[in-house]
């Protein structure tokens, strides 16, 4: 079988939520004035009470609405392959399975959580939504999330990207949205950017704290995430759950489960559920690798510490491996992996050794895309292009070993919206970044002080 | 039900040609040098063998090669949606079902035919591959289906969207081809033209001659069509087929079949396979609506005559509908829709009165795919747009009768790779050109003479 499809009727009715079952109590989030642990009411004016309900949860389960399952199945359930062109391309006895996440309209993972939050935004009468957006991936699925609900839908673009790809722009005016390069002179926090710098090319931080600001000061209007916080990645565990039942279908486990992380929905969704085993003991050899870009190293190379989740400090202090909220990586072309920090749960478990986080240069990771393409026929975002090369890695460790491990990632999106990247390192034009350690001990020199 | 999927095991194992089923005969391909009914010995210099047999076959059923279908499996079966948010902006009481094609790699139909092309081709001995492509989508499914076996493919692409679309382009380079802006100087059929118009920004006919031509004078060259003739048409019915088994797991039958026509390829792929249970008698009241653009309106302001296939006149000459092989359509956004005939058996149909053609401009169509995109999520291509614009008028007419009419389209490929078409919807920058009747007549004033 070359594809693993399940029924409708095996979608996920329930979101899996990580929290109780992790090895350690979570660190609270701070408020970003009093660094004191934050409460759901600091949170009411930025997120709907459903929201953060979800957010500071303890139950495992938690039941996904049936206005949000019949939007799902637009996409859902996503197909599951086995990529026997890229084993025999790689030379490897390794079974190498992987879950698909460009299907979705938006054509990436991102529309999983964007459909339930304007869902919940929505139900408590918000008229407008706000974000930010790296390469555009996340701004497409709220503006998409946004059309089903009938939302107004604010978009700010960090101005790299938005130059770089005017068609992720004009994806999401399509679906109704407007779209501000980042920063702005809409916002307090983009003027006080652009009065020290007015060409800045912009940064996930500056952008989100021009999203929280916007959505701050209107009543009708709400702040979105796309990552890093835990109701996002709690909603992307259906892609986990759906992945295990196609595991099964074929009779296989992954012994090793690999994802790119930016902020770490996309790989805490596709790879948290597998967690659940190995934290509950019933399999507990399972690998789990993270992979992210050299430009942006922050788990491998970030110091493990609370620190602001924007550039202006306006929202929630995380504990997570952070470069510093003012660290801006050079523009390198997997935009979705530019952030400073990363979810917090997955911090911990990195942190705990249950996760490898693994860092690649871009030159090394799109020549595993392209030779992906062209043996699988489908064109990697140059996001996951980091999972593939550690896919190559784990292929590579397979044949010297001389094992049939399986390996599972996710292909969380397809690069339609990033040729020009493509045609960038055909070219030869893309630099490799290996970021120096004074930049970074220079970055995280300005942490927040943490009363003890 | 939002999706109805088929298992993989329902992909279909043949292919349907609907030759022997037409209700008359077919008129012969010409000799473009004689003018004479061409023999199966004139195309062995184009096609390998088992393509002419295809294309010449009176068979009903043509069995689909084994690694043909293993590829499919890639992406078929594709899933058929009900469109019931659709139906409830177009305020209809008809049921809407479309058939999706843009979950190939290459993002449209295109592939069922490549695919098979190539094979075949790679059976052969063949090593390289030449053709042409208007806005990208054949190209590309070209470049992906020699990826998959090895071989290497050159596409002559029309100057305007080599300018329009570069991203396609880029695609088409990920998967290994080589590309040229046509009219390129590689070729006689290109020197001529930029002989007497350096600037010349290409057309469909011109990329066909080079195409052609490069292929004739190597060895170890074939050259590869998208749409028109049928081998091409009879590949594509995969789509029908599959889709008449998921309209029945649904308890419905379609009352119209629509779909939009540049060469008829998608819209026959569709339609055929329940045109043949009109033709048999079993469902005679199906309706069947070619969708086209008014700035290229073959079908609707076309000649009933013999012409040639491309503009050089060095392919065969076909019975069809014509407004002339030096007939150069202005550069509207559905590139894949701007060839001067269309497919032999599919103007039979027309001149038979059994399928209905429609033409519109290219604003109202920018317009339902906007609708639809909001409604539906997935965001089409600027051709099929053309098919959704015949879908509003059925469910208009359908809303005044007060009746349930089961309407049935193709979306055969998404819109990704033409953001700048939408981009210039938008901005207001689409030009509606409805062609006059002195430019018809002249085009065809050079129709070739065929002897009685």
């Amino acid at each position: 079988m070359k594809k693993v499809l399940l029924d409708e009727t095996d979608l996920p009715d329930r979101w899996y939520n990580i929290l109780p079952d992790l090895p350690a109590p979570p660190a609270p989030y701070l408020h970003p004035g009093t660094m004191q642990p934050l409460g759901p009411a600091d949170l009411a004016p930025i997120f709907p009470q459903a929201i953060i309900a979800q957010e500071v949860s303890q139950d495992r389960w938690i039941e996904i609405p049936d206005q949000v399952r019949e939007i799902y199945k637009i996409w859902r359930p996503t197909p599951l392959y086995r990529a026997e062109r890229l084993e025999r391309a790689l030379e490897t006895p390794a079974r190498i399975y992987f879950k698909y996440e460009g299907v979705s309209p938006a054509g990436s993972h991102k529309p999983n959580t964007a459909v339930p939050q304007a869902y919940y935004n929505a139900q408590e009468g918000v008229k407008r939504l706000t974000t930010e957006t790296g390469a555009g991936q996340w701004g497409s699925a709220l503006a998409l999330a946004g059309s089903f609900f009938d939302l107004e839908v604010t978009v700010y673009m960090v101005r790299v990207s938005y130059e770089q790809k005017p068609y992720r722009r004009a994806l999401m005016e399509t679906w109704g949205a407007t779209v501000f390069a980042s920063p702005t002179d809409r916002t307090n926090s983009g003027r006080a950017i652009l009065a020290r710098d007015f060409r800045f090319l912009g940064s996930l931080g500056i952008a989100i704290s021009e999203a929280v600001e916007d959505a701050a000061i209107r009543d009708d209007s709400k702040y979105f995430l796309g990552s890093v916080v835990n109701h996002v990645l709690l909603h992307q565990t259906v892609i986990g759950q759906e992945a295990k039942k196609q595991m099964e279908m074929v009779g296989a486990y992954p012994d090793v489960v690999i994802g790119c992380v930016g902020g770490g929905s996309n790989y805490a969704g596709l790879a948290y559920p597998f967690m659940a085993d190995r934290l509950s003991g019933a399999r507990p050899d399972t690998r789990f690798i993270a992979a992210e870009p050299a430009a942006c190293p922050t788990l491998t190379r970030g110091v493990y510490a609370y620190d602001f989740g924007d550039t202006a400090g306006v929202g929630p202090v995380a504990m997570m491996y952070t470069l510093g909220h003012n660290f801006v990586p050079d523009p390198i072309h997997a935009g979705g992996l530019r952030y400073h920090g990363d979810a917090p749960s997955l911090c911990l478990l990195v942190q705990q050794g249950l996760v490898e986080p693994r860092a690649y240069t871009q030159n090394q990771c799109f020549a595993e895309a392209v030779r992906f393409a062209r043996v699988e026929g489908f064109l990697p975002a140059p996001e996951p292009s980091h999972a593939l090369k550690a896919v190559a890695e784990e292929a590579a460790a397979a044949r010297e070993a001389g094992d049939e491990r399986v390996i599972l990632f996710g292909l969380c999106g397809h690069g339609h919206f990033d040729m020009s990247a493509y045609d960038a390192y055909f070219a030869g034009k893309l630099e490799d970044v290996e970021l120096s350690q004074q930049r970074i001990d220079t970055a995280v020199e300005e942490l927040p002080k943490v009363p003890a």
